[in-house]
């Protein structure tokens, strides 16, 4: 398949998905709140592309919910090229993406992050993941969560569950505080094994996202909680932004690039606490 | 003069600051709220040293405060030697100094950081600095901080307080944001210029940052504020721990060599906000 066909496939996939994600947490919301929106372009001298953030604030369900679209391409910065696959050669790069934050009002039910992507340079190949942050333990929850997402990883090869749940697990951790962020969920990256196939996974990734947020949320979204309850997911909203702020390479590579800062720092909480 | 007795003095000098810094916090609460004092070893097995940390926190004039004093030893890991001055061919060190972080709860006092330290590898320098956060602009302020400590700095050498105002500037700078942490301050390192004079210069830093906060608070201790002079001071808490965790050489440093988690993770404000 042609590479120009391939990152028209993907970037329309993510678009589409963003639609349909921001119109579930509109349901969710009873419309009776907006999403703001904010376009932005990567290079305003030259095309570079751009994308469009939608953030969702002070909700009754969600306090604060991003969700991301992206579709940039250039050509890397010097210092960086060395570090990204298939670009010490040849700078220049594509890459689209959608990622999504939930921070939820009822502290019983969990944050939860969604991400994919499909970057090209010399190389072409898919990234992403999903995992859950509760602030309240919840073993049911937490089995019914990795059950589905281990459900469609068999979908698609009998190894990537368990590949991807420990990756995710590496990856979403405080290493200062010896703690994981979350429950976890799965985390790829480099991912190149067959497009099409490798497509059909993060569709599939994608929808299961939206039926997992769906779910979680309408089985807790009346359930009642306590200011003490509120109070731990503050702090955990803490540990949410040293995650962030110290390890993620998403948000520092978005940082160091030129990224949209508002957009990359989106997965920011509301509000967090330190004790 | 004789090394240890350099480390004596440093040491010692730091850890009767802390004293008197927390009796003049103390003092300002009225001394109706107090401390919380953690005394922790860098390594349970042999003596490296270690420190005290106190916070202050919910108090009438403080939301949070840290005074924080460490002297600590041993040897640097091999891949943080070559980063450390004097440390690549030999990994042995000694490090004593005291940091202070004021987060008010009057947001329109500004929040103050301050820290001197004192660090032998094979050389032996001083560093340190204090800098000021207002969330709300005040150039009166402003200018008598910056007017004491260019008449400090002078009383040493006439060329410090430009040069350390520089450094200031350039270290407490989000680039991701374009903006300044604050309205700057002093800030130096390596200073290893005569142990005597450069340590005068530094007890003359600890106590002009003494007279400074307790100046500045004492004036706008009983002003009135509002609900959105609050809030804009959430936002700027925000952009604080943006710096401490993206950027600051000393929290980075601290978390990968094992330090105490709560003493650097000390300087984070008790409640931050993201829009």
């Amino acid at each position: 398949m042609d590479l120009e066909i391939k990152k028209d496939l993907t970037s329309n996939w993510f678009k589409l998905l963003q639609n349909a994600i921001c119109n579930d947490i509109s349901v969710l919301e009873n419309k009776k709140i907006n999403f703001k929106s904010t376009t932005w372009k990567k290079n305003h001298k030259k095309d570079e592309g751009g994308g469009e953030f939608r953030i969702l604030q002070d909700g009754k369900v969600f306090d604060k919910v991003g969700v991301n679209y992206s579709k940039v391409y250039g050509k890397f910065p010097k210092k960086f090229q060395k570090k990204i696959l298939g670009a010490s050669k040849d700078p220049r790069f594509w890459a689209s993406g959608i990622s999504v934050v939930m921070h939820m009002k009822n502290p019983i039910i969990p944050a939860m992050h969604f991400n994919t992507r499909f970057i090209s340079t010399t190389q072409q190949w898919f990234g992403g993941g999903m995992d859950v942050t509760p602030s309240k333990k919840d073993d049911l929850e937490k089995k019914d969560i990795h059950n589905t997402l281990k459900n469609m990883c068999n979908k698609h090869n009998k190894n990537y569950y368990k590949r991807y749940k420990k990756w995710c697990d590496q990856y979403f951790y405080l290493p200062h505080r010896k703690e994981r962020r979350g429950i976890g969920g799965i985390f790829f990256d480099y991912k190149n094994d067959n497009f099409e196939k490798d497509f059909e996974f993060i569709r599939d990734l994608g929808i299961t996202f939206q039926i997992l947020f769906n779910k979680i949320i309408r089985n807790k979204i009346n359930k009642k909680w306590t200011i003490k309850d509120k109070e731990i997911q503050y702090i955990k909203r803490g540990r949410y932004t040293e995650f962030n702020l110290l390890y993620d390479r998403g948000t520092k590579f978005g940082l160091q690039t030129g990224g949209n800062v508002e957009g990359i720092l989106m997965s920011l909480p509301p509000l967090a606490k330190w004790k």
